[in-house]
């Protein structure tokens, strides 16, 4: 995970700005929504391509108190900013891992039988393993134990018995769309298989899921998207603040007065007058390339179409509607008017996506939360 | 740009193989079609996300003499691997920076009157600049010199009196179309427009551009994607070696005996016995959610289908048809019988893209190349 430092390139063209406030208000808002529960915050992906070091501690500074992510490495790295923190890494636990585990005090999310039999069999010897969380399959069809597996917990409860759970957690596959009748389904077959189990946190709902009300609630919701601004459903204005601006720095600006083609491909001709701005940005830094021709990016209250293909580092826009453009100006790639589930609508994407794919020449700024 | 230190998680379940070796043979066969060109190599963006120190000193030991990145950064960046080479800078000269490419020899690739006379005028006063480039537009309407911004300099000779040229080029729009019209309207314009200008170094193809000919090669080829393994174009096999072998690791397989749906929106129902394995590789990863219900991997000689939607971290395949495949066994995501370019065609995207994104959780291990 490159660090914050590496990130600051000195002469970047670019600039990424992550609103470290904006997070904490979002966390705010996703812990009221969901006030009987705990609010965990999920910081895999390097923060969803965000910092996680960075969003972390701003979190954990307003008492957030539990942290996911999905790699054991990046429990690892989050570790050391945040030593007093629990912390969780979904993946599960892999042959000859057990020890690096405990070693950091990261809690495995054990997804299988033969994960609980490993954990189990290295907490018997050890001193101070962190407790584990157990992860149920409701409908992913994914990671996680089966219907079948915790039946066999169930009645060979001695699988158990060897070391401490802290919680037990399952998935949803629809919690962006409210109406889908699998939400509740989910719901229903964790309370159902959870009786059998140890008592521990339970754990069903993340951002999307907070919003589907407090049946889904439980004891511990766990927010990813929600924190980082992305919008809970469809259905509903986004609540959420925005956390991410991304300016790109216009590099050159053309007249193009005679019929000429744009960029790879000549995907694209202009047949009148048009003023052309290349843009510092492109698919390596994270620009989907699926908005050559179909994005489009704000200067000022203007939307300005991409024309052309989206190069490798570059992408060209029609200014010809901004006629003040010139080199040095910034154009809003991702912003207020203009955010990151818009911009993944035109890409055929979602907002996810479009966030971990954020790159590393930006030069990221951020804004500071509250202590 | 993460150094290779950080690429290498201790604990990373995928493993992403890139051959040096594969990279040095690549660019001996480059440099042999275009026999009478010097070859150039352009690492920009990370070297195709594949490592430009790594990339760039492995090119250099077997003779690469110049080196071409997008941003200023990356350059300083390949500075201090390559102190004795000449290194460009494709995205041109920002008002404030010449002292910084003076400072480090970064050459800079001018693309318009306002960036000739802003070096002009550094250099005035510059006890040792580096010798610059012009680039010339003759197709792309993108970055480079118009044509009237050409025959201006060719009145106005001053204008390019008081620093070094070393090299004047161009760039293809279509060389990945052997057949298309614009390859010979753009060599044509790139050799008129040169004939006013002062003597320097000529290169008009990057990879694809070096198969259409020796009329593309003039002095100097500067290929990219070729070096990394893609194809140069779609019309013949792929003559070039394959660099990327990324392999995926199965976390978790699970026998799906009643119906059910896999992934997030439930895009996909099982309605006979399937065999499901998730694989730590994800969206996040660089592997394209387009892929999900689409894409396919290797499993030894088996081509096994992506089946739901890709999520952040993970990807779910039907094992079916792989009974031996198990947690912790690999899977090829991108190899010699699925490659980067078969990959973007499942993604519908290009190669370049593939490779630009390939995220950073992977373990990264390195083919030594010869010395």
């Amino acid at each position: 995970m490159p660090t914050p430092d590496l990130h600051n390139k000195r002469h970047s063209a670019s600039v990424l700005t992550i609103d470290l406030g904006a997070v904490q208000a979002n966390y705010r808002q996703l812990a009221s929504v969901a006030a009987n529960a705990e609010c965990a915050a999920v910081v895999k992906a390097d923060g969803y391509g965000l910092g996680a070091v960075r969003v972390g501690q701003a979190l954990a500074s307003i008492g957030c108190r539990t942290f996911f992510t999905a790699h054991l490495d990046e429990a690892i790295a989050l570790r050391a900013a945040l030593p007093d923190r629990e912390i969780y890494s979904f993946n599960g636990l892999m042959p000859g891992e057990a020890e690096t585990f405990s070693e950091f005090q990261i809690s495995p999310v054990l997804n299988s039988l033969g994960e609980i039999e490993i954990w189990a069999r290295y907490c018997a010897d050890a001193e101070t393993p962190p407790p584990a969380a157990l992860h149920l399959d409701t409908g992913m069809s994914r990671l996680g134990l089966m219907p079948v597996e915790v039946q066999r917990l169930a009645t060979e409860p001695e699988r158990l018995g060897g070391f401490s759970i802290s919680t037990i957690m399952s998935h949803l596959a629809c919690s962006d769309m409210p109406g889908h009748p699998l939400n509740a389904q989910q719901r229903d077959a964790f309370s159902a298989l959870t009786i059998a189990l140890p008592r521990a946190k339970l754990s069903l709902a993340a951002s999307s899921g907070i919003f589907l009300g407090p049946a889904w609630h439980f004891n511990m919701v766990r927010p990813g998207a929600g924190l980082y601004g992305l919008s809970p459903n469809r259905e509903n204005p986004n609540p959420l603040q925005q956390v991410v601006n991304l300016q790109g720095k216009i590099l050159s600006v053309r007249d193009v007065d005679t019929p000429q083609t744009v960029g790879y491909g000549a995907s694209r001709r202009i047949t009148e007058p048009t003023r052309v701005a290349t843009v510092a940005a492109g698919y390596a830094d994270g620009y989907p390339r699926s908005l050559g021709n179909e994005g489009s990016v704000r200067i000022g209250n203007v939307s300005v179409p991409v024309i052309g293909r989206v190069s490798m580092d570059l992408i060209t826009l029609d200014v010809s509607n901004a006629p003040h453009a010139g080199p040095g100006d910034m154009v809003e790639l991702i912003g207020p008017l203009h955010d990151a589930d818009a911009v993944a609508t035109q890409a055929g994407t979602i907002g996810y996506e479009i966030l971990t794919r954020l790159g590393h020449r930006y030069h990221r700024h951020y804004i500071e939360g509250t202590a």
